[in-house]
């Protein structure tokens, strides 16, 4: 089918090519020409803007809106609706929080226009080789636009999960798993690094790829990082986060769900950010004022 | 190769299956008379007793040891050590603590038996089909009973680790992970549960086993358990622990390693235990005493 | 001095007798008339409306408000703003988030009025006889109304904090201290109570309150509390929150703070309100699905 | 009374100043000299050897032991008992471990000794001006020793706890508790040093620590150390830790108690004895992996 990717970064040029392979029509759009080019040369159409990208879809339209997560995708979403028509589907594929995607799809609908949210998973691999989709909006539409994601994901890798919000909600909690997932592996893996053994990193993450309970993509990412870098010396401990973590905890406050393990990974994640946190500084003074405990000085 | 199997349980049961599928030799042994007539009759030879199980093996021998971890394990190596001579070999194949199995590998090497202590994950399904073995031992005498995990694992699927205790250790830190990731699992499904979505579990279960980044074993067995029983009403969510999780919180306190994700996994089991816990008794009571906070009183 | 008090709850009508007894003249008002009376018959200025209090106060004005926080204290400002001058006064005593007090901050500041956001702490008790109040506001304005907190707190009990909307925060994060101590308290005599020996709580926590570390008044109200119910039978362990540990822990989030313990101690209180929670028949299932360990299962 | 005091640390000298205060007669030993000379000079008995401290020691005896936990306290032990009497008592106020005072228990109750296990709270301060005691031992026995406690302790900071390790196990979970309430304070100061407003420490410790309800000796404690270092700018957040929380925390783990909060404080003083865990590294190889998230490179 047709379909416009605004959008053209990581995932976005990926999922082209990924569409492109599967021989759906691809009419692409980005601030940025030089993947639009890129991509043209791959066989899709081009556009030099978003009235452009619409002009060149058939009625009822699907625009696929692939950017940073926040308020490019509202501002997107203003520049395209004035070109949308009823029936006009548009789909949010990034990292949006759900609750943003449940007040664009009510601001869409006034309009006539379906919105759909879909969380992405699968990192940059799966947007370019079969990733996993987890899809929120109205179920009717979902049939038009279901071969995209048929073609787009592993099998068995895409779900329509309910109403507007759920598809986002869903990678949401995906992504607070993962938090927690990520962070239980490397907890292991720094036990054994401190257990005396000499272990062989790479060795262990393959054998826990293979046949253990434990065993998933993440455990595979793992032998790969071990194999490029057997101590991970060359990398500091530093953990970025992205914000669907924060969202998830966030979301289990508001929702009065005791979700420890997520909300710990998340707070490491903080705590790696810190070479000296103050709190320990407040500890250590206070064992030393009521037990003459020695503090580490600072040094010069 | 010929090998005995001490211990038919579920786990040794199964192992022997997939020894005898391989094309071993097994003489098996266990208290109960029925596992080992069953085995028989698949091809195994029956033992009725250690020693008889030790005489029917050629020298060097190959014993596996398949019993629940322990003081069971002492004693059934107290009972069989007398019949072994120098340059046999022992294997540990269940859950024992590493550091027992470093005991056990200095009592069997002052009698010159070689011990190995083979940490086995991939549950019974694992054990009959293709599992997961990490071991330690001498280095030079693994390369005898090497084809035995050669066969019995999935391909990758074993791993010389170390010194004794190094396999076993390797499993309990692959245990504590388990733990960690299947709690991250479980708290990611109670937000759902009160997203205000109306999920269907095993459907999410699936489109997370299919190209995710959280795409693993556990997941698809999180898809089987919502298969059966799509809202978990049959059970209660009391969550028993076998005691590796706790191992690895406690070498974690020993070589001062933080592994809070790993930790807060053991503590929530032991949580579930309660229905009423102590400690939200006295933070009632504190709420009450300072603020007039109402409390809620216990049913008559 | 003089001043109006809106809103005559526990902690109001219980800083209004604290007044009174410092010779302070107090409008009173609350939309009951009971504890307008009760007051009137103490020495208080009756009002029956916001109008009537502000009109028995010379200008400037100081009006205090206590009432629960959130849109109650937009709805008593937005009433009671039209009836203040430029130069006038208002205080929020209550548990508001830090965020809407500096956005009442503008608000008042915009007609002229200054805004303070009063922390406060000690519970009703503290109210009525001396507690500890943390301001944020205008530091010229604050030495007009120090008089009523030099009065109405216990000494070195009262705090400039810096800005509008500091006040607040510092509450906050008081609050959200006191729950990590809380859980702390409550964990310890959990720990007690399956020890195998035979305290006496209300002695325990009467010994940790003469000469211990952790000797404070939080110990202090679990003595009372053990002398009341002396095993916390007649209470369940069913913790509530009020909303300032769950900011305290929103507010780490935003700021990238590690705030493992109090992030702890608000989850715990989430997950005292489930007698059987989701994550936990995941977890249980699992366990079933790779190990065959048995669950318990529901009664019927 | 009279009494032997064994040990002239920090702790045990303030204990000797405390008891000849209250006009003891305590007779003193050290393996070094130089504070037997000091404590001689302040009216104490010096002893040359443990010999020489029992022949001074009218039967019934008693005899205090404060040193450091672990195995300096059993070879004291074995040093001293072949010298004591049926009869005699020997108090052991160091953090020892309770089963290691359960199993000094059975071996001085073998030879008719009473062994108490007297856990010590306070801080060097409280040692020397009045401390807080948890005894555990021969109720019976305990009478002879009763006026020692009420003399050193304050008012109403000793407790007859009950058998021996009764006593421990309470100093034990006081510890456990006072790591979760210095690192809920130390949390609390973070969030406050990172909330954009510039809170002067020592001034949010004063008021903290007057009518709130987190006030008490930690709080006053905090206080003082900002007074010192406004900023803590000279010391290093580097938490130690003497034990006692890892025994909480490990005989949480033995008697399945729920303990998240004392747990997470131990730990997070396990983090901050890296300046860049391991687990971090892990985690961002693997964000890498997945998502191409750039990672921070180790400096040349």
């Amino acid at each position: 089918m047709q379909l416009g990717m605004i959008g053209l970064g990581k995932m976005g040029f990926n999922l082209v090519q990924n569409l492109l392979g599967h021989h759906h029509e691809v009419v692409v759009y980005d601030v940025n020409p030089e993947p639009v080019q890129a991509l043209a040369g791959q066989g899709a159409v081009p556009s030099a803007s978003l009235e452009e990208l619409v002009s060149k879809l058939p009625a009822p339209r699907t625009v696929w809106v692939m950017v940073p997560a926040g308020k490019l995708v509202d501002s997107v979403l203003d520049e395209v609706l004035p070109y949308l028509e009823e029936g006009d589907i548009v789909i949010d594929g990034g990292n949006s929080h759900y609750r943003d995607s449940v007040r664009r799809g009510e601001k869409c609908g006034a309009k006539g226009v379906y919105f759909f949210d879909a969380g992405t998973s699968g990192g940059t691999e799966g947007a370019a080789q079969g990733g996993c989709f987890m899809i929120g909006g109205d179920r009717q539409a979902f049939a038009r636009i279901e071969p995209i994601f048929r073609d787009m994901a592993v099998e068995k890798g895409y779900l329509y999960a309910g109403p507007v919000g759920s598809g986002h909600f869903l990678k949401m909690v995906h992504n607070g798993i993962e938090y927690g997932m990520m962070q239980a592996i490397g907890e292991g893996f720094e036990l054994l690094s401190k257990s005396g053994f000499d272990y062989n990193f790479e060795d262990v993450a393959r054998v826990w790829s293979n046949g253990s309970v434990i065993r998933g993509w993440l455990m595979e990412l793992t032998e790969n990082a071990f194999r490029k870098d057997p101590k991970l010396e060359g990398i500091r401990g530093v953990m970025q986060s992205s914000g669907e973590g924060k969202w998830t905890v966030e979301t289990a406050l508001d929702l009065q769900v005791s979700t420890p393990v997520i909300a710990l990974s998340q707070l490491m994640r903080y705590r790696s950010l810190e070479t000296d946190a103050f709190h320990g500084k407040v500890v250590a003074a206070l064992r030393n004022e009521f037990g003459g405990h020695s503090v580490v000085k600072q040094e010069e």
